[in-house]
């Protein structure tokens, strides 16, 4: 970088010569959103946007402390949203693309001298596969890779959460319509907000959502509408909370994530 | 089938009659195993073993109460091991071998009048990629598509693991040490067998195993053992309990996937 | 859209109910810019500023006039720089991964109701692939596919080029220079900007740019600093006027796909 | 190995330090059954049984003759058995997805310090995929690479065939039903085993099995019931004399292979 | 080679150790041409008659004058026909399928000690992804790569042209036929020749041939006859000065590899 | 066809109507030849040669008899000669190549209304994977799929082959050597013919070639001169024995695939 900044590098405004010149153990941050439906009160970017300002603001805040050395990589807008095919809207990858794309963003970074790769991902229809991407990454170009989500679980979650959702908001629920609406409220449609909780999955005691046995499902399993959990509870307070609280994590990945070492 | 039997129905052992006559919402379980090193003191086989005793002994546990149709797939033996290419012994199919092998699988299965499939999985290595292939195999050939693993968490886990390990017994540790003294005590050299337990990670509070951040990891990055954890703790009293506890949980697995819906 | 406005639909911004209300022959821009070297003195994000600029610039003009339904995509940042391989700072996809992308967006688009697609590219390295994706798009999926460059040629870059360059400024030199001098003069190195034509290319008569037998080449053929052409001579008066022109370009691009057919 | 055994060492049952160990040029021998339709009145695991079989009796009698040093690895069941893709129960892979299995395992063994490999087949349809294989494996990992079928043909297929079946009986016929007989007569129906002889083929005299012009046909094109051959004379007599001298020659095939070399 | 002759080499005449004896900066010469429909007065191997001829007259008339060495492979003729894949006759490979060809003639010509490749294409539906070859080649195996078409613009191309098909006479034309007219007459039906020029093209100003704007094609698009232009205008005349233009061109193309380099 | 000839039609000859009009049932003959080393003595296209000379006589034949409705396709020069990667001149494509090519080919030549396809393969390394696309085709395209040799085996090559070769003329041998000094002798250098006849394989009697066991062979295997065989006792009567018996063979196939079912 030509001059000192109080906020990241950010990859696309550097030279070539200024990529060479990074410190050694900067991490790479990429945000990793989707352009899906998530159901009519969201707007597609919602993935897109929780992941580039998660990743942004943590990135900054890393910088301005100087915690780390740190740069910002442009998002990926379109990813895996197979489960929302159906719909319109949804701009999908294949497995075989995102993978594909992500190797070969890993083998540029490694080729550019990077060596710590965070991935900050707001969708969680990528995670699996991502996870498939560390450790890929790391065979191949000898990365150290690492990824966090754009949301938290844990005390925040549970505070700023909404009990009724029984744990099934997923998709376009309480959390992600509270974060819109602290971040892109323009873009929320509160009136179209319904709740569609598929309260039939708590008759299941080992299979579903964070219990030890898991189910492939596409959105549109759950109904018509797209998206699964209670928006109608929603609010900006919430999400603000949720946001921060992504944030911070996200800063405490990069943090760790440029001195991490196993042995 | 051709007759009741107090077992699960072996797909191998039936002809294609046999198939076509299965009953609707039969529950097809495949084992998915791995052949890949284990540290000094175990056999390449641990995963597959374990995969395919707590199938077997699930599915014809549900096959003895009535409580499904089940049949039992021939294992998958050869897998994603690429965390442990480095080693000698290590049988490893690439991602995309891995996940075209379940699409062909999931096509076979949906053209023999197959509706339900459940994943038995004893490597921890395949299951981001098979959650990957749950979605595919729902979306492409409209399969209710499941998942659970060979192990427990929970209650179990702890009353029977060693908590030493700090929760870092991921590979050829107690748990899979202990197991494999119960299943097979002939194949465990328990006088090669040493602690291994990467303390260090515990200096990490975001980015780790269990936390909200994940890193992409390598067997090799922990040394030259290959294992992680510490199997010098491991008995066969131990591994009984751990089993038995997995063959429950997959059975209730089977059971519920037989009627699952989520609306 | 839920109300008239006078810029361009933004896809990312809809809700899914309001990609399935676009009119018919609603024209989707997709920008396709490039993360790669542009010589010392440009910035990695070079033809993607210039992609999406032009796009969105255009893209608003047709709305506002109502020359046209449109609606505008997210760019893709990251495309095939396969000839700056060799550069740090160079995220590069190769054929296969981006044909697969394009692949993936047009059958999306098609499956959303989309009829009609512009790619408004800003990166030179991609016209050839993305002219055998036109084909493919409108092969496999029906769509009518349209391509224009985020650059013009003919009396506006005569009048605004600088003719020392031989015609031979293909990168990083005078126009793509001047064009983010008017874009983005923060992110522009007038200090490091050195000339570099490929004088020796006048020697041939039949085989050069723009002459009737092409070559392949790498930007390291030309030499170490990256970029081809002669940055020094470049302006933000030019980059104004090269920029207008080419927003008005695409702007009758999109105006003119909203009906176009052949017969 | 730990040490020395009157049987072939299983690849699965080693540990990493065992594979290690092993001895120059020991022979690894994988065994590639089916499972697929036999008809009605055999089991989908006939190839997988019979290879097995084959292998293991062959492997056996060599380590216990100490004719050469040989490895067990686990049989392939899923193979290429996209003839009978039309019946219920017959799980195929695609011919990329063998071949990129056939490739993951070479590079494997080849990384595990083994030299030579045989395939031992028990499905016909894998054949010709197979020597397509060992010259791949042969060119990318250096192996030495073999394929012995798990059937023999010449004086003892003469003797102990049905010679009504006019040579035509190449899947479920009275061979590979003997074979069954012998080795799981509880798995074989022959209350449902028909006459399925296709002489119609024996007008044609240049194109035919065994003739100097091949065909390319898919089981049904036969007839519904699957099988081509006469099983109803099928015996477990001969299913011993077919067995016991395809063992010999897989036999004679390790023993060979150790020291194979055409220079 | 054995003798000097007046003629080009071909590969194909060759031994192997006449090829390892070719004189460095020996330009290999690869016809490009297609078997496609041509409308119904044209041969399906028009463009592989026009490429090949092209070719092999320019590599004989270089080697007759000394003016560079050079060898001519076998000409594809089997390539992307896919805008003609709707027509009987028309044989088409998929865009992986040519690339991937592309790149297996490129990774033997490497190994088999050249340096350059000139493309000499008949078919222009092939020229975007062979420029993609071209870079692909020249990255991965440090090939110099050349393209040059088998037809010309210009000059001869106006003179000899057809003006009433206002530049549309893309596909089985007045150019094309006048070509096959002069080297193949007896295969040229000219009874069936009906002018197709698609002149509602000409109501736009941005998109279109030869404009800045193009647009994904398929060839039924214009009609069900197939071609796009008019024939009935043809001539040997015509065809024999655009032949022998575009011969020299090539001869000149082959000239210029011999020697060019960038810097 | 326009008119009546007393040869074969050759597709590329013909203009789309004309395919279209193929009566049913057309044999759609394509020759398969390669481009590789043919040891000192042969030339790169000795296998294209015979595989076109072989089909074209053996098409024509029929055709002029009215055996059968036949049409010849353009041969494919390059084809799997990856046992000859090693050697300058082998242009060879990868086995994913050569099958998308076929499959391509037969995608196509089912949308042309053609039912009944036939390789005449002059290239022994392109066998096994022709099988396996024979059954591909048939399975995708419901293609009637044949294969036959351009060479012959039985009494004809006994009477006009070389004892002394002891079977092992694979390559370059007395049979190639003198088919080619009957179809090109001004390309055959038997000046620089040698014998090179792997004796020691006749130590083992379960692995060879034409023994139940076979293995995977490249050609520098058997010595840097790249043939296998005795090619100094080739001669110009031998080879038209030879060719007019594999002519004869290919023309009964021609024949026998017009009309061949198996039910």
């Amino acid at each position: 970088m030509t001059a000192p900044t109080p906020r990241a590098a950010r990859w696309a405004d550097l030279t070539f010569p200024d990529v060479a010149a990074l410190p050694e153990n900067t991490v790479a941050v990429l945000p990793t959103g989707a352009i899906e439906q998530h159901g009519p009160h969201l707007p597609l970017s919602t993935d897109l946007v929780t992941a580039t300002e998660v990743a942004t603001h943590a990135a900054d805040a890393v910088a301005a402390d100087g915690r780390a050395d740190v740069v910002l990589l442009p998002a990926l807008a379109y990813t895996k949203s197979d489960e929302h095919a159906w719909s319109p809207g949804t701009i999908w990858l294949s497995w075989e693309t995102l993978m594909s794309t992500l190797v070969d963003i890993g083998r540029s970074l490694a080729g550019s001298g990077i060596t710590r790769v965070l991935l900050v991902n707001g969708h969680g229809g990528n995670a699996a596969l991502e996870q498939v991407a560390l450790r890929e990454l790391r065979r191949r170009f000898g990365l150290a890779t690492f990824f966090v989500p754009a949301s938290v679980g844990g005390e925040v979650a549970r505070e700023h959460g909404n009990p009724s959702e029984l744990g099934l908001g997923i998709h376009g629920g309480h959390t992600e319509t509270s974060m819109m609406l602290h971040l892109r409220p323009e873009l929320v449609h509160m009136d179209r907000a319904v709740r569609r909780v598929p309260e039939r999955l708590d008759r299941f005691e080992v299979v579903g959502f964070g219990r030890p046995a898991s189910f492939g499902w596409l959105s549109d399993d759950f109904g018509p509408d797209g998206h699964v959990g209670d928006p109608t509870t929603a609010g900006a307070d919430d999400g603000r909370a949720l946001f921060r609280a992504a944030v911070d994590q996200a800063a405490r990945a990069i943090t760790e994530a440029s001195t991490f070492s196993v042995t």
